[in-house]
């Protein structure tokens, strides 16, 4: 680990000249944090993490150094690192350490010894509280420290992976302290699956190939949320879809607002765009590289790299090669040109600058308000994976309204009554 | 109550000579009930009803009828009476009785103490297993006949507040037998709120006044399932679209599908027809009247017939009149003139033919399967409300699907496996 | 004839008597027919029809009534016959001869005879301005009347077939007086095509059938104006849409909007509803029958009934029935049951109340327009048929959003001047 | 101007080092030009260009070099210089020079004294048919070299801009050859006025800002089909649209597809995001600065950079500075920013890779076949601007649809017959 530079906090970054850039975004960034904006005053002004440590290990992001800020002002003693190896922009990590003086350790592409070495320098300040994506920092507290964590009151999760993870160590109780699912909350499904996942995966589409989408087959693997989503925006951008699923519900549900379904043995042969996003292994596998047009393009959008089977699609393919960046052309021996986009990685991350800052917003101001919840209710909440409060769902939802401008109604005296009543006399 | 015909099963209708239209429509809406066809087979086969007395106590309709038939064919000893005094389709009640040979009790227009003697008779037969649409036969046999209840080894319930009013006896240990909350099958939710509630309440608005929806401000106060299916239906015909909640995640949920949110202060002022879907009293009420533009348009296609405050408009408005069927005229003190729909009773059934069959078909496959695993679980299941079995709800989606010709995919072996493990590997 | 009744107006219509319900319908519509408001100051004030004869030979409807008021309140004297025999409200022609003493002659089902003793009755009052749907009246002169012609001084025409003939019998120099053809004016495109067919194809659908139109394949056959209307309507309620088109222009254009396009003898395969809208004859044809699926809906909303083959449709069904009113059922010799909507003719006229009154306002509106249009340009057009002068469909248009409450913006001068010089400096 | 690489044709690119790259990027774009790959195989065949001299005056990109090798396949001798100094990517330019031996002449950022040079150069060439995008070269042609018209048989225009000063000079009787005006196509229309610039301008905005779209209000000034293909897409992101227009026709047909009409400085208080596509100057000018709320970004998809008063907009703005690529923030007196896209020049054009190459396909492709079209019309065109004949639009429509998989019907002898005769029947 380099030494810290002199007079700044400590910190292991690629280079903290390019603090200045990453200034910019930050600020860039925080202009369309608006639930953020919303909630500092308060914060600022209850100091809720006072003197507590938190330990955050996030994708170094400047909507991620947002929430950072937040919760410094808002009295915490803070340390960061990074989610995973490639994550991080390093500009951003740079501003942090030398902008804001929060300790933070990431550096995009580092070694998973390296990584290994920053999640265990969190650990070793003792934190007090955890706000993880992934899981990475609390399962290597489980695994490795187990002497860290009779200090920990808690902590917030953002990713389903993450949560999935600590609800199955809580099934067989080894969760060792309450985290608030904050990848469940209602306003992050809509604001991150629906309408973030949506846009960033037809922006990243476009960027990657430069089609223009309208008129084509867009095949959509999955109805889940974040198919939803996609679906709607290609539908909006003028293609003619095609739904995949394996979930009678969802597929009928698909119908219902007028997409096309097919099994995707059929929906291969006619698709332009192949967008996986099903939360399986192998969707698109050996026995469908055949049944492609020409010039398809598939991606994935949805639960890691597994999705597309790309090693079989190389081995079946004669040769394969980089054509644009993101773009890589399979060739089939029968001549047809296949494309994949981004290693069939999520797409709508790695091809473009993430999710907008507007959807991170939400997720994060539901980060800070839970972590205030933990800590209120210390020593209340059982040892658990436990759903973000409604209330804060709420509050979280109504601040990004004001921030709108919107204005929304009250129940009356007499209505909440007659909801609480109206089943006795219906 | 009239003398059975000669010859006929015991029954009290309105004239036994409708018979021949009612067949006529029941065998027609039979054509839109695929679901209730596809497992027709299945249950005259297993005969999973066999020699069980079944009470039904449903709106007397040919989708009602066509569950009805079902039921007897599946050996079901029947016998229907009236969901309410008003509900009842006269020729299709005659066409149970005469052509179906199903005991049925129930006359358009019939007074409350012929409602009451109904419903006793019908519990006069000693049911042992009921299908309940507004929890009338299920009150009135927890209220008057606790002799009956013994016999009994469950119910099923199609609409939500039957099925509140039943969680409010179970919360209290006051439930009698176990309930299938049919209203809460998800695709129950799909057809009836968002598909079927949104195109009948268009439906009726056009019918009734006969108004060019596009290029209208449209004003939905209520954004549950059925306020997001009057709203997609809506712009589907053009109208530009408002939407009034008190929910700030459902306002914010409106705002991100393109919709202006306002409180309904506001939204008055601007628009030209309003749909109440809120579920709660008084949502339109004394204070709006002053601010509705001339020629507003008001209805009802949420709860009961309390969303608007008619009395209340009576009063402000110098006079009213019939100006259409359905139509009723308020002229105001200061010249405009509001129009009210429907008397504000639900606008979507009472101005139409009621719910399209196909969404029936739906409901009714789902009470038939709930039933048949009513009578198999007999005295496994708690005298709760139950949720309908994941199994059933998917059978009738995977049934719907396929008479409509779609297939979808199986997870393999190994997709099954990984998505039980993925979240260990994650 | 009957005698016209002692101190009225001259007329032939069916009953007098029904004049009351017909004010109420004429007085509903002009609610909505805020164009015609909007014109009616400047008409009254300008009496630009003063002591002119004006014959109008139109749909007897409440919409026409009030252009008929319109005219007659700008000073003309009127005379009206039905411009077909089955179309005539008799309620509204009550009304317009009893309440309004316009002489009127249309009784809905009068024989051609009759028709056509109506037709003469109105010519020999010696009209000077023809107000034509269809060209009946205008037709009738140019054949049977040619003593009539060198009084009139222009006609106007509200349907594209009427507009086809005239200009037909232009080009062979044999049209008498300059026609105004309104139903090319871009307003009315907008709202007769576009929004009105739309609307109230799928209403007539809906109404007549009682079918849940999300999930359904609906195949629309031609995509021009009315194409288009009816495909975004069937989309706005969550059909899955296919479209048939001859024109590769058109079909491309259908392509980009994210339909699919197929050739019918594969959408025959594949729709639950079809729709012709082509203009032209069987294109739906003996070669077709056996392709549907068992329960098809066939109607058409497009040129008059020769769109579908019906006669051959029912020498190929082993027999056809009625099942519910506008429902004709051909069932085939291999147990499917085609269901044919209205006989084949104008689905969306036949089954509701016709086209929304806000429609017919704006070409009625026109029509007033144009007649103004006619008589100050008297001597100066020539025998042709002549667009909608830009003017006053801008006018029609402009009135229409106040009307609406809308505002729009005006060039400034400098603007203006851009405008007109911005390609010498592009 | 550099010497031309030894063995190469004549040229002057920047580096022909950059060949490499330009050719990967041609043939990526030719893979969606399916339309001239579709004529390709005619064109080899016909030789309709053999031995003609054909000077080019196009932006130098992937697609402008697909048309290029076409022409040059089917026999013509070529010369391309660019259509502006700004537009030329220098790899593609090196790669038509050396990969494909086609004299070319631009250099990205080339001053305006070389790009007359270029101009001159390509003049000097004697050529026989000009291919234009901008009216430069004819423009030149006219002015500066009258001794060069003789030869020249006819032109193609791709730009709107160009087409109006073309049909200005023709209206003065100055054009020296027949023009076809490929800018006017109905496929043309389609594919870039409405999809493409649709679809580049929404991708332009989120790529330059990172904004989620859903949920804002968008502001479209203009609802031309630019204007309409914007609102389109911007719709389809969620947002909620509103429209600003003079023309009350247009006005109108925005309020019938369901937008928010208002006048500019209503929109200004309301818009998270303006853009314009009028065609005018000053569309947001210095009144409505101080309307706009903090964070608004304002941006062009219109015409040239003239739509938004910059000028006015710096001189009122207490400072401003770019903060990120393509983003300019003004900091207002009051303390709210502004922020402008990509100085106010066409922001779907310079901050992506420009329109998609299926777009620049259907247009070029219509300049082969125009090229064509004005060899066999040789001596028979009057020195006009001319449409592209329906047929040759047909056929581009047809070959697209083709391409795609999409068949479409024909019209039967009987058909054709009816049509040309049903208006007598009528």
């Amino acid at each position: 680990m380099s030494a810290p530079a002199v007079g700044a906090v400590p910190c292991d970054v690629r280079d903290l000249a390019l603090a200045e850039r990453g200034k910019r975004r930050i600020e860039w960034a925080f202009q369309s944090m608006s639930v953020l904006q919303g909630i500092r005053k308060h914060i600022i002004k209850a100091q809720p993490y006072a003197n507590l440590r938190i330990a955050a290990c996030l994708h170094i992001t400047p909507e991620a150094a947002n929430l950072l800020i937040t919760l410094r002002d808002g009295g915490a003693n803070l340390m960061l690192c990074a989610a995973s190896p490639n994550s991080t922009h390093d500009d951003v990590a740079a501003s942090i350490a030398k902008d804001y003086n929060i300790p933070v350790y990431g550096i995009c592409g580092e070694s998973q010894e390296v990584f290994d070495v920053h999640l265990r320098t969190v650990i070793a300040s003792q934190p007090q509280l955890i706000i993880d994506d992934g899981c990475a920092l609390t399962a290597t507290l489980h695994e490795k420290h187990p002497e860290a964590m009779p200090e920990i009151l808690g902590g917030t999760e953002e990713s389903p992976s993450g949560v999935a993870r600590m609800r199955a160590a809580a099934k067989e109780g080894l969760l060792g302290f309450p985290v608030v699912a904050v990848s469940e909350a209602s306003t992050k499904q809509l604001f991150d699956n629906r309408c973030g996942t949506g846009q960033s995966t037809l922006d990243a589409i476009t960027r990657t190939t430069g089609v223009l989408v309208a008129g084509l087959n867009v095949v959509v693997v999955g109805f889940g949320p974040c198919g939803r989503g996609i679906a709607a925006r290609a539908r909006g951008l003028g293609a003619n879809l095609i739904i995949c699923e394996v979930d009678p519900t969802r597929a009928l549900d698909a119908i219902m607002d007028g997409y096309r379904v097919l099994a995707f043995a059929e929906a291969a042969t006619l698709g332009d765009i192949f967008i996986t996003v099903s939360g399986n292994k192998n969707v698109i596998s050996r026995e469908h590289f055949d049944k492609f047009k020409n010039g398809a393009i598939l991606c994935n959008a949805g639960h890691s790299s597994v999705e597309i089977d790309i090693e079989n699609l190389g081995l079946t393919a004669l040769h394969r090669r980089q054509t644009r960046d993101f773009v890589e052309e399979f060739a089939m021996r029968d001549g047809r040109r296949l494309y994949l986009l981004g290693e069939g990685r999520l797409i709508n991350l790695n091809a473009t600058e993430g999710l907008p800052a507007s959807v991170m917003d939400v997720s994060y101001a539901t980060h800070a308000l839970s972590a205030e919840y933990l800590i209120k209710c210390n020593g209340v909440l059982q040892k658990q994976v436990v759903p973000v409060p409604l209330e804060i769902d709420r509050q979280v939802a109504r601040i990004k309204l004001e921030s709108m401008g919107v204005k929304i109604d009250r129940l009356t005296v007499d209505q909440e009554q007659y909801l609480a009543t109206w089943f006795q006399n219906a």
